[in-house]
């Protein structure tokens, strides 16, 4: 059972998680490459007090061009941006160890923590899908398990690159003409399965050591890769019983790996749709459903199910034959989540492509404040979050009214800071310590 | 013979370009991660109109700590925050061709551009010495053509990946539900020697098309290299004979090579010391050269050499049976240059340091705002150069002296705007067109 600070987390994606929602009168069709939309949203939950706010990506056009808005400016680029507009959110960018170095994303990161004052976070990534992989001179795509172990290892030589200089390397005696302890720099001298990495990072050590490491799979892969490295851990639930049982599986493999399971934070993903009443709420989710094409989710449908284009038809059930998870080389926990939604409620395509419209399978709840409050209150307190990834189906008005009608319900019943305070760090902000420097020398006292 | 506006870079670094600088009084010894540091010199450089800012790069920690400052912001991560905190001012970040993914790469910058408003460029260099190889999995460094090899294809395809979306993709029609026009992407499908590039990029055409291309190699495949992509090109130059050889040469190889002579712009570089009188700025000079310490002076020049640690005598000249540039797979252009100095000169290793210290090889020019100004007048019109990328030995002081001083004496003479006026893109202020997308068909009138 969870008690105190509940953390919330902005998921931010251009005009709003409902794949409909660029389609309404408000949005603009251009907000996924405009600065201004961003630092709009940044702001507002600065306002709502929020821990942080996170960006998903992947290196590869995710869609058509026809169906919604596709690209996005690079995560890392543009939160560098959103931390000269912002004071007190942490910055949370997806990059992925599939198609990166572990040297340049360390420095990026690096730089990144420095520039924001230690907000800065990493949602660590495998990166599924053979269209990433061909965009980086690879016919075919990984499999699972190798690029969890790739992912592993980038871990092991990032937080060598991170800590490769102390924190008191730099001394900067003018007299002496010493500006550092070259006895303070440790060159990682890293030779590895995946990755020889040899010298010492080109940056100091940050602010907060390295950025919060945050993970979003829940595979078996995943959720190992998790206990040994993530702080904080988005997820999707469809149900509080889901919830508490990935929750507490979490908690107990984080302590089975040695670690302090309050030093895991889990998130579940909630796409809330707010309204005065409850009908004012339900009318506008069938707003976003009525302005969705199909043809576009049975497609999407098909890709993710690894089914060949042309055999869902909308008005029946998902095929009985589906293969297991286990035979899935690509994003595993979404293809069982999808699955699992479509048999458990029986929905048709075309209702199971209304559902994931939403908010590709993570909760959608459709409420007044009360009523969404009522229900993170009861996740939060009943063992099945520590905090909530709040998914706005369209944006920025369904921030707006998230910040302007829950936040103040949830500050009133004590679950959320009334305002930020001092400064502090990311990983401040979630009740997390400063991780130590590994090469560093403890001090005797 | 150029005429007409003088375009002026600030080549941007730490507490200057003398590396004694961080031992003066005025400096601060953590300026080379400070933001505010770098913000208080973008405005600085805004202030005197200044066509753009540029961050030198290379994925590997540069020097011991105890010499001098190392390590940096990572710099297209620097400069977004310094697109945010600036309006007007190109923004030039160094990367490197053998140590990054085309795709990885060529999205930052797109994000870059598109965040500034169409101010960004790219500094294209192919990274020279064996650390930086070895923080790629590499054991040593690749040959040097190799490298400009590998850096011809790398634009090919950053080029072709700019160009991946047309301008007009995105047609944002609500009422039919169709957001893009896949007819107007176009993906690479690019299979080379050296890279494997399959889908298009994430990110739409940019303001600029993409970043104005900068390069600073002056080695023959350096200059090919310029002559076919550079439209900006950062030199060392020592004398104005010199200069004026270099920019013929590459103007005339740039017509060669089927383009406008006039759409590379050639900036020798200069390190201005400043002094109300010719004896003040003289005593600056020696300041800051009885700050060096010359024991490391020794070990950078062996290095750069390639000699073992030890060979060089303080007191002595160079060696006579140094290798020639044909034999050195480094930093061809300013191995030669360095050693051209000296025999030129008749330098001892003390002394030849000492002119090194002040400018790394670049043209250290002392003298009163007065004498600055007329040498720079001098090469812009005797056809030496197009502008200048200004060093400031010391920083902030030194671009604060330039701006107050030099700045006001080249807008009186006309040489240069007297203020930025409407808002322009980084290649409109140095007087270069839009680039056509390759895949656009032609409009017929």
């Amino acid at each position: 059972m969870t008690t105190g600070q509940l953390h919330l987390n902005a998921f931010l994606m251009n005009t709003g998680h409902h794949e409909a929602s660029w389609r309404l009168p408000e949005s603009d069709p251009f907000a996924h490459v405009s600065l201004d939309h961003y630092i709009r949203l940044a702001r507002i939950a600065e306002r709502g007090s929020f821990d942080s706010l996170f960006l998903a990506d992947g290196p590869q056009l995710w869609s058509n061009l026809a169906q919604r808005p596709a690209g996005a400016l690079e995560p890392l680029t543009l939160l560098t941006a959103l931390a000269t507009a912002t004071e007190h959110i942490g910055l949370i960018a997806t990059a992925s160890t599939s198609y990166n170095s572990p040297y340049n994303l360390a420095r990026k990161f690096a730089s990144l923590d420095i520039i924001s004052g230690g907000r800065a976070g990493w949602n660590i990534v495998t990166t599924a899908g053979r269209e990433a992989a061909r965009n980086f001179g690879l016919e075919h795509e990984p499999a699972h398990a190798d690029r969890y172990a790739r992912a592993g290892e980038f871990l092991d030589v990032a937080l060598k690159l991170w800590d490769s200089w102390e924190d008191d390397a730099i001394v900067g005696d003018k007299a002496a003409g010493v500006w550092g302890d070259d006895t303070k720099v440790h060159p990682p001298r890293h030779q590895g399965t995946y990755f020889s990495v040899e010298g010492a990072l080109n940056v100091p050590r940050t602010p907060q050591g390295y950025p919060l490491l945050v993970q979003a799979g829940s595979s078996e892969d995943g959720k190992e890769f998790a206990s040994r490295y993530a702080e904080a851990v988005f997820t999707a639930q469809q149900t509080i019983e889901d919830a508490r049982a990935f929750y507490a599986d979490l908690k107990s493999r984080t302590a089975a790996a040695g670690r302090d399971p309050d030093h895991i934070k889990v998130l579940p993903g909630i796409v809330p749709v707010i309204g005065a009443t409850e009908a004012e709420a339900l009318a506008k989710e069938r707003e976003l459903e009525d302005h969705i094409v199909h043809d576009h989710g049975v497609a999407n449908l098909e890709r993710l199910l690894q089914l060949p284009l042309g055999t869902l038809e909308l008005d029946r059930l998902l095929p009985s034959d589906l293969p297991p998870e286990s035979a899935v080389e690509g994003a595993k926990s979404r293809y069982t989540l999808v699955v699992e939604l479509a048999r458990r409620d029986r929905l048709t395509v075309r209702q199971l492509i209304g559902r994931l419209g939403g908010g590709r399978g993570h909760l959608t709840f459709a409420g007044t404040p009360e009523q969404v409050a009522d229900a993170i209150e009861t996740w939060f307190t009943q063992g099945a979050a520590d905090g909530f990834n709040i998914m706005p189906p369209v944006l920025p008005s369904g921030l707006d009214a998230f910040v302007d009608h829950v936040v103040p319900i949830l500050r009133t019943r004590g679950l959320l800071r009334a305002e930020y305070g001092p400064r502090q760090t990311l990983r401040e902000r979630y009740g997390l310590p400063r991780p130590a420097n590994q090469y560093a020398q403890p001090v005797h006292a």
